[in-house]
C-alpha cells in the first residue's frame, strides 16, 4: 500500500476548499443548463463588457517605451509613487513609496504578509465571516487560524473577543474593512479600540494587523473611509485593484507599511523575500507601467448605489431582512428559512443564483453581487419574490 | 528586549537571498554610473526593444470579446489547450489539456509543485548549480534542500550520485533540462537511468520529478529536445514562456502532468488547492487568451546562434575556457583567475558585467546572457581580452 503522493499539508487544505469547489462547479452547471437566461449575483465578477478607459489603458501601455519594458521587475519606483500618491490624498496618511509592496493582488499580497510574520505553530486571528481563502492561506504557513465573530447585530468588530483570542502565539489579526460579506465600514472608534489592545498584547513580539482593504474605494453615500493604519503602527495594508477596475482577473495590488511602523526597512526586505519565495510574487510589467492611468478608473459608484438603494428596496418590500451595505458589492440578506442552501437552490430554481451564506461561514444568509447587470436585477426581482413565497409556504 | 517582528523561516531564507540582492543592488549602481555606455551580459533579459507580434498580442488580447473577460480565473480550457497541442506536437507524448495546470511562469509553478509533495521535514534533491530561488522556494515549504553536483567534466547529471542522495524521505528531485547556467541538454540515455533509480527508490512514497524546462524551446543546432516525462510517469513537467518569449515581466507558465502519472486527478486537484494556498498562482487573463499566439512567437533562434557562435570563437581565441552551450541563453566561461568575483569586477572595470559563478554556486565560472544585443557584444570583445590580459599579468 503506497502512501498517499499528495503532502499533508495539502491534503488538509483541500478539506477546507473542496466544499467550494463543488459548488463553483454545480453553479457552473446551471448557468450551462440555463444558456443566457439567469441572473448571476454569485461573485464579484463582471456581467458587462470592461470599460473603453480600462481596456485602453492596457493596450497603451502594452507599448514599450525602453528595451526592458519586458524584463524581469520587482516593485517599480514609479508603481510605488502612484500608489503611495493616492493613499496619501485618499487616507491621510503620509505612505512612503518604498514602503509600497506590490503584488499580484490581495491574496498574494496576504500570503506573503502571513508568512512574513508568522512560522509554524503560531496564530493568526479572523474575523467571522472571513474570506474563504484566510484559512488556507494561514495552513500554508504552517500556523494556524482562530476566529472571532463580528457582533451579530450590529456587524461591527468585537474588540473584547479578538482581545480574549490573542495569546503569546498570535502574530497577526486580519481584518476586512470594508467588510465582505456584510458591506460593513468598521469605525474610527472600534478601529482606535482595536489599536489599544493590540497594543496592549504585544508583550515579547509584535502582533501585526493585515488590514484587507480591497474594496477601500468601494463606499457609498459619499461615506469616509478610515483605514487602521491611521491609528496602529504595525499596520499592513493590503490592497487590490480587482474590484475598483471590476476586473479580477488581472492581478495586481499591494502591501503598503504604516509609515508609523517600527523597523520598516527590516519589513520591506523581509517581504521582498518572502515574495521571491512565493513563486515570485510581484504583478505583472504592463499592469504596474500602467498604474498611474490604472488609478484614475473605477466602477461607478452612482450605479452600484442605485442597485444597491434598488435592490434593498425591492427585497425588503418583498419581505427579506437585510442591512443597508455601507461599502462593497455585497448585500448579506437573510434567507426565509434557516437552511440557506435549500433556499439558494430555490432561487437557483427561479433562475436566480447567489452565494449561500454556508459557503462563507455566514449559515442562514445568502450573499447577492451586485455587479449584476441591470437587466439581471430587473429579472430577478419576481424570481426573488417567487422564491421567497415557496419557502414561506413550506 | 523584544523578539523580531520577522518570521523564523523568511529570517532564514534571507540568508540566501540577501547576497543576491546585494550583487544585483551593486550592478545596478554600476549601470547608473556608466550611463547607456556597457554591455549586460547579467541575465536572461531584453536589451532590445519588444518583437511587434508580442506586442500585437498583448494588445489584441486586451479587448474584451465577451462579459467575462476579466472575471476571476483559473487554467482556461484554450489556454490549456493550447499549451497541450505545443507539447505534444513538439515532445512527442500526448499531454492531456486538463492535465495543464497554468501558473504565473516557472517560479510560481515550482513554488505550487513543490508544497503539493513536500512538509515539514522532507526532502527534496536539486542538480548543482542550481537556480538561486530552488532552495528558498523549498525551505518556505518547510523541506529542506539536498544537493547533487553534475558531471563537472560533462556538465551531464551524474545519476549515481543522485541515487545516493535519495532517502526516505525524498519527495522529489528537481532538474532544469536545458540546464542554466551550463547549457547543457540532458541526453535520453541519462533521463533512462534517472528514471529506472527512481522508480526502484520509490518505496512507500513517490518520488516526484520537477523537470524545470523554462529553456526547451531554446536549443541550438536543431537538436532534438527530450523530457524526463518520457521516461518517468512521476514527472510535472514545469514551463514558463518568460524565455520563448524574452518577456519575464508577464508571468505565464504551467505544470503538465505526465500522461503515464498514476492518480492523475488527484494530483490535478491538489495542484489547483496549492495555486490557491500560494496566493492565487494563476497566470492574468489577458495571458491566458493569448496564448494560442503567444505559442507562436519565439525568441530568433538562428541570431542566439549566430551570437553564440560568434562569442564562443571570440572568447576561446582571447584565451577563455567554456563548452560550446547545447541549448538555453547562457555562456558558462571559466574565470581565469580563481576568484571569479574579482575577475567580474576586473570585467566591469571594462563597461562588460556578467554574472558571477559565485552567485550560482558555480564558483570559478562567470555565466554571459546571449539576450546582449549585438552592438553589446561587438563592444564587450575588448573588454574580455583586456580583463583576461589584466587577470593572466596579476
Amino acid at each position: 500500500m503506497r502512501e498517499p503522493a499528495v503532502s499533508k499539508r495539502i491534503q488538509s487544505l483541500q478539506g477546507l476548499v473542496v466544499p467550494l469547489f463543488q459548488f463553483f462547479g454545480r453553479t457552473e452547471a446551471r448557468r450551462a443548463e440555463m444558456g443566457g437566461d439567469f441572473s448571476d449575483f454569485v461573485a464579484g465578477n463582471p456581467q458587462e463588457m470592461a470599460s473603453g478607459p480600462y481596456v485602453g489603458a492596457l493596450q497603451r501601455w502594452s507599448k514599450p517605451l525602453s528595451s526592458d519594458w519586458f524584463a524581469y521587475r520587482e516593485s517599480t519606483p514609479e508603481a510605488q509613487a502612484a500608489a503611495a500618491a493616492s493613499l496619501r490624498k485618499r487616507l491621510g496618511i503620509p505612505f512612503e513609496p518604498s514602503d509600497i509592496c506590490l503584488t499580484n493582488a490581495a491574496i498574494a499580497a496576504l500570503a506573503v504578509a502571513i508568512r512574513t510574520v508568522a512560522d509554524e505553530g503560531d496564530e493568526v486571528v479572523i474575523v467571522r465571516p472571513p474570506h474563504f481563502l484566510y484559512e488556507p492561506l494561514i495552513m500554508a504557513a504552517g500556523a494556524r487560524a482562530v476566529r472571532v465573530d463580528v457582533d451579530p447585530r450590529t456587524f461591527d468588530l468585537d474588540v473584547d473577543a479578538i482581545a480574549g483570542a490573542l495569546t503569546p502565539l498570535t502574530r497577526a489579526v486580519i481584518l476586512n474593512t470594508p467588510h465582505n460579506p456584510t458591506g460593513k465600514v468598521f469605525p474610527p472608534e472600534t478601529l482606535k479600540r482595536l489599536a489599544s489592545v493590540l497594543e496592549d498584547a504585544a508583550g515579547g513580539r509584535s502582533v501585526y494587523l493585515l488590514s484587507d482593504e480591497a474594496y477601500n474605494r468601494i463606499v457609498f453615500d459619499g461615506r469616509p473611509f478610515t483605514s487602521p493604519a491611521a491609528y496602529y503602527p504595525n499596520t499592513m495594508l493590503i490592497y487590490s485593484y480587482g474590484k475598483q477596475l471590476l476586473a479580477p482577473s488581472e492581478r495586481i495590488g499591494y502591501i503598503a507599511l504604516a509609515p508609523t511602523m517600527p523597523g520598516r526597512e527590516e519589513i520591506r526586505m523581509a517581504i521582498i523575500t518572502a515574495q521571491l519565495a512565493t513563486g515570485y510574487a510581484f504583478p505583472n510589467g504592463v499592469l504596474q507601467h500602467a498604474l498611474a492611468d490604472l488609478e484614475q478608473i473605477s466602477v461607478d459608484m452612482d450605479l452600484m448605489q442605485r442597485r444597491r438603494d434598488l435592490m434593498v428596496a425591492a427585497l425588503r418590500e418583498t419581505g427579506y431582512q437585510l442591512h443597508v451595505p455601507e461599502a462593497t458589492f455585497y448585500l448579506l440578506v437573510r434567507s426565509p428559512i434557516p437552511d440557506d442552501l435549500a433556499f439558494t437552490d430555490l432561487l437557483a430554481e427561479e433562475r436566480v443564483l447567489v452565494m449561500p451564506g454556508s459557503m462563507l461561514e455566514a449559515p442562514g444568509y445568502f450573499r447577492i453581487s451586485l455587479t449584476a447587470s441591470d437587466d439581471m436585477i430587473e429579472r430577478a426581482l419576481p424570481g426573488f419574490a417567487a422564491a421567497m413565497k415557496r419557502a414561506v409556504q413550506g
